[in-house]
């Protein structure tokens, strides 16, 4: 039965279009609902809307949810519309009376966005975690590969002499700014929705803070209205740091995918990460590293989806909100996945050092013999066009890296160790902190 | 068994990452894939690759595949990566040595997009059915309430006199326009792909004109290497083809979630069209068109989606490509399912002449009172000025609509009923054309 | 002086923001509205709002518009907000009374859709007409290279033996696709939106089809509401349709970038295509493949740009329609602009047959190994298997591609030089078509 | 001259091409680029590769185009390319042998990474100090409209009794979250590229840290292969940024273009900021807000623009970079001038409390009904049952919203000027620090 019923039936063919995938959807919401819901069922208990009889019950019931809904056998059907509406019909079902109590002064609206800003911080978090995985293994990579030459390019052309340790390194740091957007993210998203109903709030004497507090919120989302209106909002704001993420992944495959071309031949990855063809036998492809640039290119768009489906909208809540989860949900998944199989990626990635040095060409020298003049007094734009070319002798490749000492260059790669340190003292502090809410609200003792 | 199975096994993690949801997506294109490979089939028995005998055994084998997927129950399996693979082996185990004999001059590569095109065919044919369905319960719509006057606005203000037949009527005129582009990506995705293996075509006398006649499509898609390039490019004219049909329905939705608010109520829906609220017990929601609007808005994004994963991409295949396939198949889902509603909510749409008449407030009649001193030959800027601030008497409506006869204005809407039997008669001709040609790929005749 | 003048003066800051560039923008209509204008003054004539004596007196002003903006002299202000405004003023000033009778029957709502269908259809035709010399260019470069080898890419790893000749045709073949899609942006945009109005008509008696037929377009644009409702869809459209040209030389780009890599060296550009480096004096640099390929990637983006910034948008004209100009022009400016100079690049293009021979190494013929079991009558998936990492011997490369010899391979190329033949007819005879209806409206005989 | 100028000169048309309007474009970075370059030239002479003399030369001469420049006095011609070249010209011209020495150690990818930098800086510190007005003028209409009641809604229909404080005060909060977004950037892009010289630093012993800090920045950006790719990347999420606040702006222009109105009239605007219709005489149209939100859709799909120039790029400097700009000035333009628009609109909005009073209708006050019987110990789903299609009293409105006293309810609106006051305190800091950055160094003592 929905929430709203009538004494009419919803068309058929509306409620197929309307309800959409959302029951399917939902389930990724379930046992976050749940703990929304003990929160809201604590706090009607203070305020005298529930006994403390009712408020066990909901409890014990709610935690009974969690444990089907974590062995897969909570279910949610198509005229339940949504996860909330199958979840306060089992209420009732368990708990009677006290089940037809807990929606008081809250909406769908609100109770929806608790769940998912609880999923989103669980999610942010186990992406946080893993970009640190990646950034320590890039670290490693370009810590253990600092002394091996490779050729730098810009447009495309062979460049300058660079080193893979400056390589590896460069997508350490890029992913170190991807973290700080991804804690923005988490930090703007660590608001309380719960308590604003509709988005006007209500006339109940709904204790906010206290919500708040036991769900492990940071701080109350405090105007009523802007609590919905940050539906969607806070959904693009979470995308694009995934995006940061992606885009960080998508230069690093594209990169990995010239460099293992044959005509290179810098890096290659064991053939257990390799692909066949179904037509030619000598076939060994990187589909790995391409999809990884596809599907960083599929999280950039998703960012823009979100804000076409809600650009243009007036004031609060709006149905169209609900095909925002879809986009949201997949790209945690793909950033996710993507993640960590670059992780695999890196740790396997074969440095081929006989090529790399190969290519580290002499006319890659030319400015440093340009600046060499410099040293000796003549002014650069001279010396420029005095070497333009003049034959260059190749320079001993290591030496070359050596010579280039300052900050962030090859010969000191100045990696901060320090930072990932700190990374991982954010997201211990933040998953023991989880830990512990869900134990109190799981952990009934009156 | 992988196609390309060598001396080694892939990464599981790899496997999982690689292959994705494909083997679940792929369901869609079985059937089509089976089509296409008993024209391989033919083809390879008449360049005597197989013999009579063999090309029965697959053909047969293949007519149980597509009718075990008809009935849901042809398996694909994470380990399988696609369907092509799923179907290859299952004709190995039936027919043996004419099972391992299929893909001489063929590749996964013109495989899977001889099934995409035969699937996107068959899509685009429903969406254009669809479409004339809506465009029929429009002009009726409109032919019904042509003297029922409405406000028309501009800038959301009130501007001039119209009508509900004139609104009613805009939107199909909107969608035959959005035919043509329906009929031009139509054309382009109706040429054949197979034969061009992996795009380098093959050393085997493929005759690719007798596939492509035996498969119904209207040309040989000529160039090889053009074949795999128009991979991507093919499913983004399609889906821009089906974003101006859906952008037609977001600006009717857009249109009707405002004249349905309390504050307009010119038109409403009965109740079975709408949802309630969990917590207001007054409230009847338009979700059916705020769905609309939004999903509109999705499949616009999905263009920009398809053109991020395949652009800047160098010729040929790229695994990039297999993420088109989700973005691809959900947008003709949402744009039938669309369509389809939309032309339930049209018929059922409620026109409140009551309130339409009223909302047609004197000040809408001021240009007609300028254009009246103008009949009498007074300049219009000075009509204008003339007019400007002074009290308008307003008009009767019906003579108000009537008195705009020009040609497509709301006393003359002009109606095309004959474009509409066109579009009919080439539906119905390609409905039976690829009838046909089914009839003739499923019936064995030696 | 404002057309819309009243008791009143707009804030300045507000004036500012909302005229923003538009009076710059504008000066790509002048002439297009003075051709609108000339249609409309007829019109008004011949429905006696006019008399003959006006009708020349505007006429004649009109002509002599054209002539100061063809010689950049027609200044429009901040103040005048847009062309209309501006030309509506200088007609008064040059014609007094006949001057404020122009604007009878019409809004600047169609006023400005009649100039920008214009100009439209004038762009689209040029982009054709470049279009098809790229196309007759590509044509040229493949029949001359037809015999040239080149490894065939998939997954970007070698793959088949191929050659330059199949490479070039592709994007040919591409074009010819892509001409499709402009010629129905440019018979959807081939329909006459005059007469219109705000989008409700008028009660003045105006002739739609007089116009329509006097500016040359194919027909009156119906609904008068659709009318307005097209606006920013129809740009969608065109946009689109240039997006595919972009897209195929973004691949073309992408490729070149790739094939003159020192690595490669299958192509190369004579050095005054190449510019150098500030700091390194060794550098030549492929710029201008590097800004084809981000100008396509440009033109994709302003197709969303356009749809983002429409969408959502309830019927008739609203304001938002202002910003989709910059969009719109600077995508044709793009496009012009990149098939011109891609046109020049395929003429100079260098084609290295050593560096191409050199490169078709033994491997890229292991399918033809299989395919030669194959043809001794082995199955195909034991040949694959069979030759497996066996060493294959290296063809003689322009063998191997005679040997491909069915259609649209590298041995048989079969470029369609009749489509070409075609798409010059259709461009020739709308631009004398245009051209006599320039020479119609301008040629005045009372 | 060129600064790379070799023996040949590039073809007229390729230059045209590449240069693009960038010539012009790069009027916004002189002034940046003259602080960058004062700050290499001291950092130069340090190293002793300038004498004290050249340095001194050299900084005067940068003062004299930074002044030329802010009087738009320094021209930068298309055979300049950009504005680096034209500087360093300059400089030869005015220092003879100290401007050929300036370059040294540097590229023009680490040049104008510099001076991008910095217009950023400066570009973000204007667009906070701007939203913080913002927040200010939204704070105290919401203060001032604290009692005046407003009907919320939901679906867009009318949902639940609220205020025009809460509504008001919604866009304030939106905008304090968008501002950690906007800090943020700041940070991330308040790092120092100077000395990455093209990606891969150089044998010169450039000092990074001193030229950061004489420039101001935070910290040296290290990895200098990440100094390039941070190019693009950095402009995304600055863009990003921007695109909330517009997004914030879009939903407030959303709301006032529904509520201005006739059917509405709950707010309007006075006659000088509205303008007027070329044809119909009574017309007031809101363009301002129209193209507030058409705006924010600009300025969201610019971020979409950036991402795909830039995506699927390799590792360092591609000319495709030069393409972001357009882009990234024009959305620090319209967000610039946007908030300092809608800032005058929320001065002037007028209140129509009649209207809104009126609009309260008593199905406003239904969930109110079911609450004041979950209070007297009805459990909620029942309560919401009983009062559902009974007849509801109107309540007064005032007393209606002071009984929503929870946190952020209209109520209890809660406005945190505390935020507001850190972030003006965050501005100030931030806008002495770059006054002392400039006097620094344009003030010369040796």
């Amino acid at each position: 039965m929905k929430l709203w019923k009538k004494d009419y039936n919803l068309d058929k063919a509306v409620e197929a279009f309307t309800v959409g995938n959302d029951y399917l959807l939902d389930q990724k919401l379930v046992v976050y609902d749940c703990f929304g819901s003990i929160a809201q069922a604590k706090m009607l208990a203070k305020i005298k809307v529930l006994s403390g009889e009712e408020e066990k019950k909901l409890v014990e019931s709610l935690k009974s949810i969690i444990k089907l809904s974590e062995e897969g056998k909570f279910k949610i059907l198509q005229e339940d519309e949504d996860c909330h509406t199958a979840i306060e019909n089992h209420l009732i079902k368990e708990t009677g009376e006290a089940g037809k109590k807990i929606h008081a002064g809250r909406s769908r609206n609100d109770q929806v966005l608790t769940a998912l800003r609880l999923y989103t911080k669980a999610e942010l978090l186990h992406v946080m975690s893993l970009v640190t995985e990646l950034v320590k293994s890039l670290q490693k990579f370009a810590e253990k590969n600092k002394d091996v030459p490779m050729p730098g390019y810009t447009h495309m052309q062979k460049a300058m002499p660079s080193s893979v340790g400056l390589w590896g390194a460069s997508f350490a740091e890029s992913l170190e700014d991807d973290f700080e957007a991804l804690k923005t993210a988490y930090n703007i998203n660590n608001q309380s929705p719960l308590g604003s109903a509709a988005g006007f709030g209500s006339i109940l004497d709904t204790d906010r803070k206290f919500t708040a507090d036991l769900l492990g919120f940071k701080s109350v989302q405090n105007n009523v209205l802007y609590v919905q209106n940050s539906r969607g909002k806070t959904e693009v704001m979470v995308l694009d740091a995934l995006s940061y993420v992606m885009s960080t992944i998508n230069k690093l495959a594209t990169d990995l995918l010239l460099f293992t071309m044959q005509e290179f031949q810098y890096f290659s990855l064991p053939k257990t990460f390799l692909t066949g063809s179904s037509i030619m036998p000598q076939k060994y492809n990187y589909d790995v590293l391409e999809l990884l640039r596809a599907k960083s290119n599929l999280v950039a768009a998703k960012g823009i989806e979100l804000r076409m489906i809600t650009g243009s909208l007036p004031s609060g809540y709006n149905r169209d909100f609900q095909l925002i989860k879809l986009a949201f949900f997949e790209s945690f998944d793909t950033t996710i996945e993507s993640v960590a199989i670059l992780t695999e990626v890196i740790k396997c990635l074969q440095v081929n050092k006989d090529k790399l040095v190969a290519a580290c060409t002499p006319e890659l020298f030319m400015t440093d013999a340009a600046l060499k003049l410099v040293k000796g007094g003549m002014p650069f734009r001279e010396a420029y066009q005095q070497v333009t070319g003049k034959p260059v002798t190749k320079i001993d490749t290591v030496k070359a890296i050596k010579s280039r000492s300052g900050i962030g260059m090859p010969g000191n790669l100045n990696l901060d160790k320090e930072k990932v340190h700190k990374f991982e003292q954010l997201i211990n502090s933040e998953e023991s902190s989880w830990n512990s809410v869900k134990m109190n609200l799981m952990d009934w003792h009156g």
